[in-house]
């Protein structure tokens, strides 16, 4: 809470007059929050006649970016608005709202990104060096939008901002599972909405290669089970990034990774074959053969073409992941080590990377790659990025080399947003020196995608990312997880206008478990049910495929219970702080559980799919009982019987156990109403 | 119910044993219901060990498609099926299912769509004349799924369907409206989920060129606003529907509905300008001149271009809605008149189709046009599009032409389904001949876009369009409307694993209008409210344009309330059949409307964006109240005191009133109930 609370003595110091109840620092919804903002008097009242006008250097970025923000303010508040296509011509003295901007950014590393934006009672100004800057801004004004029974307004502020970190990136893994166009363009678009500016784009892996080569053909007709994306369809993503000041990295993980490559060009395997396209997860052993000239050739041809296609100046080489294997096994790739004086395949990669990095450099692409690549023989303009965490940072910093770190925020692991939000790439504590600090330049959430779909995708990236995407921009003190999860959950609300289906889909796909049958005791179950986490759900029986069904329990069911997190905070109140006035609330939930088994019995008999879930169902309402009867306990303040502690625990033993891959989010508070019963 | 009755006949003399209780020939959820249809004993059970194979003259077609219904019946039942994707390869004597064709269907006008679907306990046999059948067949096996507390199952049941006209289209706007690709992929899957085949793709119109031109680029850069569908896309729809078996036929409007035209090619235009993209709605004056030899050298490239790009034998080319007037008062265009002997402005739009109609022939295409194109110079191979009416499709009959129904099937009108359900492009009672009819060709949905956007546009064309789809390939005789709603709302929920947000999207739009507050109010209110109907939303005080907000209450409100539908049901039982048993259902349906103001009022009051239908929200509560007290008073079964008779038929009146563009859908209910108290 420090950073708020000093921003409320600021606000004491600056406001002559009282505040409206309303609207002070910690009650806006702002994410990620801003550098500096100061609260002033009054707002700005938003009617039909609002209108905008552009000051400074114009340019398409800001023309289509303010007409959006007069559209999305328009489909939120009804308002009709008089003004459409916002373009050079739009200029009036008499705007409500200016925007200037000094000059068109340029979309690379450490561009300015600040802005200024100040509400008046009369007028909304902001102002920033660039366009890329203005565009931040439009952002942070669409979630000040308020409202009361007067109607629309924005509050009265100052806002200075700009980016604590200039890689503020989402990594998104279409090899895996295959993304189409308008999964890529809504999460595009939740990402500029939360102000990041990196979209890593994983285009390349064991399950296929989804570019087109106009050079190399074979890669879409053979190495894509016909899922890749045109070069039209790339350049119009890339120009869609560009228009919301995001960078479009792509990655091709090379040399290991890489079974799909070798359908369509047998020359480059390691390995003896047959060659097929996985369709199923793990690692696998498939590598490219560093001992042929023939592999550089074919490398030199394919990012060349690359390079000419993805307009950013670093290019993603991978390099994770080789287990070596093959190397080993081909007498070939022996005999070459020892012809070069190389001693192990750590080396041998070494050698790859440099070949890699030579043809890089000549098409004027700098390399990135995960922690595998770093070598001292490298140049101080690569960037590594780290799936091994901060101390690798630490480490390249301290040699001179830029990092960016994604330990932490591997989102596809089904963790809670409060463990990615308190990771920071630069610890508190860091004994690196400012000059060295600056070699970390921010970090990336992946969106590994051997369990998501194009349906579930969405949420299992947002909100979640939302909270990411402030650790990366907000100063670090901006750390309070009460008033982060606070507007998390208004921000994820305001996302569903970007078309982003991680809200909507969630009721969809529990109509569709339930068969077309009422789905009420379905949700109140799942609410409180999250997927086993890490990797766990590659290890309870079932061998996931890229054609499995991702239609089950276990993917309808959100990373993170925001049901079973109340129910903890509530728990955590009345045993930690004897708080018995949220005693009603606790057991009307419990209730809620304990009923619902019979009901959703039913549901389970109109529909197989659930069958699975069955017994964690009566569980739940087992434990519910549970519950009800330890707090009952705790009120007394005796402690409970030895019996009921045997048998509730028992009870508690059987339904922490998964069923579905998924598991009772609510087990771990039950075990400490259980707990407090004791002694 | 005469067609159920015949075949609950059928069923009793084919099957020697008694069926189960849930499967007869009028519980299954087949829609568009098939010709012919035998319920057997037994069922096909479904499990992981299920697998397909194709006998017969494959091709890509069926292999997606059977791949496709593997996925489908996968992610419904989250059974993990082994098989991927099916290929020529996949040949199996041991599979399960066997899909034979004997050869790839044409796709075109007229081409075999009819298939055999036997269902025993041990097999799944799907026959087809072509892989076009076989597609139509799929779909019927899906709708067939089925379950019950031991998995899931198939009906044995022998299918022997074909479809009564061999044109059953739906019409998108784009233009008014642009719709991205991902708007028309998933509305091309709805098609093809109710045997739909042929996409009218209206890309031109006074608010936009949708489509870009390689030989006339001014098309996309100045007559679009930017979006348009790249030649690239164009041929991924193509395609995309081809996979599906729907043609796709492009219309381009000419000579009137062409303000957007003008823009880039100010030459074509019949009047001075100035030349601007159409912003708002209506009927238009701008049209081509027909005058000028230009303007047909312009459309002989444009058409060249199209006719290459779009494989269907027919082009659409509009022809409707010409005023005249820029023809009227153009002096060079009355010479041209006077010295061709052109009498009228409706010769010289005659002698401009037939200017166009050369152009067409001279690149292999067939003219399709709405019925003002109609004159008898035309050869026999065009088709008349009928908005006018079943007695145009008559008129054209006779004369020999072929033709289409549109009139009555105007979903964007916002009617009930009934009302499209029952209008039939041949009437019974038909005068025609069985040769005449058969110049029936079909009919087309139009979903015209002046209030569509993509957000809405689904919810628009779904479920409404799939009894449509009914009509135009069941037998006359399947018209009963029960049977109908009770397989629409199934089938509308299938829809849903389609992508298609008819569903999902009315939750958001509630979440978005209650300003992220809780919906269940706000719900409540607007599942019995419905927007105007007909064209009666522009004469409300509102001037719509493209940009305006669709995001209201009357935008989230269903074209057609099955709350409202229901309540209606059951007020006619009490009322019509004096049956009480209703009437507790009916007063709690009332109970819950009369007490939803006070919990909505909270809502309106945090979202100004409801405020105008803040006194509909209480004339719902007050009609209600007026409904229980009826419901009372017919009990009793004496008539009402007078003065309750006046205020109520008062209260009544004031709650008929529009508000926001919409109504209360229970108002003619409540209102026979007020008239039930009477005499």
């Amino acid at each position: 809470m420090k950073y708020f609370k000093q921003f409320v003595f600021v606000l004491l110091l600056t406001t002559a007059f009282p505040l409206l109840a309303e609207v002070s620092v910690s009650s806006l919804n702002l994410m990620p929050f801003p550098k500096n903002i100061v609260v002033k008097t009054g707002e700005f009242r938003l009617n039909a006649d609002f209108s905008l006008a552009l000051e400074g250097v114009g340019g398409q970025r800001i023309y289509v970016n303010a007409t959006r923000m007069l559209r999305r303010l328009s489909n939120r508040t009804g308002l009709f608005f008089q003004q459409d296509f916002i373009t050079a011509e739009t200029r009036s003295d008499t705007a409500d709202m200016i925007v200037k901007t000094t000059r068109i950014g340029r979309l690379g590393l450490g561009e300015d990104e600040s802005y200024k934006l100040i509400v008046t009672p009369e007028k909304v100004t902001l102002s920033a060096e660039t366009d890329l800057g203005a565009i931040r801004g439009l952002e942070s004004l669409l979630q000040l939008l308020s409202a009361d029974e007067n109607g629309y307004f924005f509050p009265a502020v100052e806002i200075d901002d700009a980016p604590r970190f200039p890689w503020r990136g989402l990594m998104i893994d279409v090899s895996r599972h295959f993304m189409p166009v308008d999964v890529i363009k809504r999460n595009l678009d939740g990402m500029a909405a939360v102000k990041m500016n990196v979209f890593h784009w994983h285009l390349s892996d064991n399950q296929g290669i989804r570019v087109e080569s106009k050079s190399l053909p074979n890669l879409q007709s053979m190495c894509s089970d016909g899922m890749f994306y045109t070069q039209e369809q790339i350049r119009d993503i890339i120009a869609y990034a560009d228009e919301r000041g995001i960078r479009v990295i792509p990655e091709f993980d090379v040399p290991a990774h890489c079974a799909a490559w070798m359908v369509g060009y047998p020359f480059l395997a390691s390995g003896p074959g047959p060659y097929k396209i996985a369709r199923y997860w793990g690692v696998f052993d498939q590598t490219m053969n560093p001992a042929k000239e023939s592999t550089y050739e074919f490398l030199d041809v394919f990012f060349k073409e690359m390079a000419a296609l993805f307009p950013d100046e670093y290019l993603h080489i991978g390099g994770d992941e080789n287990t070596g294997k093959e190397w080993s096994a081909n007498p070939e790739i022996q005999a070459f080590m020892k012809a070069n004086g190389i001693d192990d395949n750590h080396a041998l990669q070494k050698h790859f990377n440099l070949r890699v990095l030579e043809i890089l450099t000549r098409y004027n692409k700098k390399m990135i790659g995960w922690d595998e690549i770093f070598q001292p023989a490298l140049p101080k303009n690569i960037v590594i990025h780290s799936w091994r965490g901060y101390k690798a940072l630490d480490e390249t910093a301290r040699k001179g080399y830029m990092s960016i770190l994604s330990n932490g925020y591997y989102i596809d692991l089904i963790q809670p947003a409060e463990y990615h939000y308190l990771i920071d790439p630069i610890p508190e504590g860091s004994t690196l020196s400012e000059e060295q600090k600056k070699f970390i330049l921010g970090g990336e959430a992946t969106s590994w995608a051997e369990l998501v779909v194009p349906e579930t995708i969405d949420s299992r990236i947002w909100p979640r990312t939302a909270c990411i995407a402030e650790r990366f921009w907000s100063p670090q003190s901006v750390n309070d997880v009460e008033s982060m999860y606070r507007r998390m959950e208004i921000v994820s609300g305001q996302m569903e206008e970007l078309d982003l289906q991680h809200i909507k889909n969630y009721d969809y796909m529990l109509r569709r478990l339930a068969n077309g049958n009422d789905i009420s005791a379905l949700k109140r179950f799942v609410d409180v049910v999250e997927p086993v986490k890490i990797y766990n759900r590659h290890f309870q029986g079932i061998k996931y495929a890229s054609f499995s069904p991702y239609t089950r329990v276990v993917d309808a069911a959100r990373p993170e219970s925001m049901t079973a997190r109340r129910f903890r905070k509530m728990t955590d109140d009345f045993i930690d702080n004897k708080n018995v006035g949220v005693v009603p609330e606790l057991t009307a939930m419990l209730q809620s559980w304990k009923s619902n088994h019979d009901e959703l019995k039913k549901t389970i008999n109109l529909s197989p799919v659930l069958k699975e879930i069955e017994t964690m169902s009566q569980d739940l309402s087992i434990i519910s009982t549970v519950g009800i009867e330890a707090i009952e306990y705790v009120k007394k303040g005796k402690p409970a019987p030895d019996k009921w502690l045997a048998e509730s625990k028992s009870a508690l033993a059987q339904a922490k156990e998964p069923r579905g891959q998924a598991e009772l989010a609510i087990a771990p508070t039950i075990e400490k109403l259980i707990r407090s019963c004791e002694k």
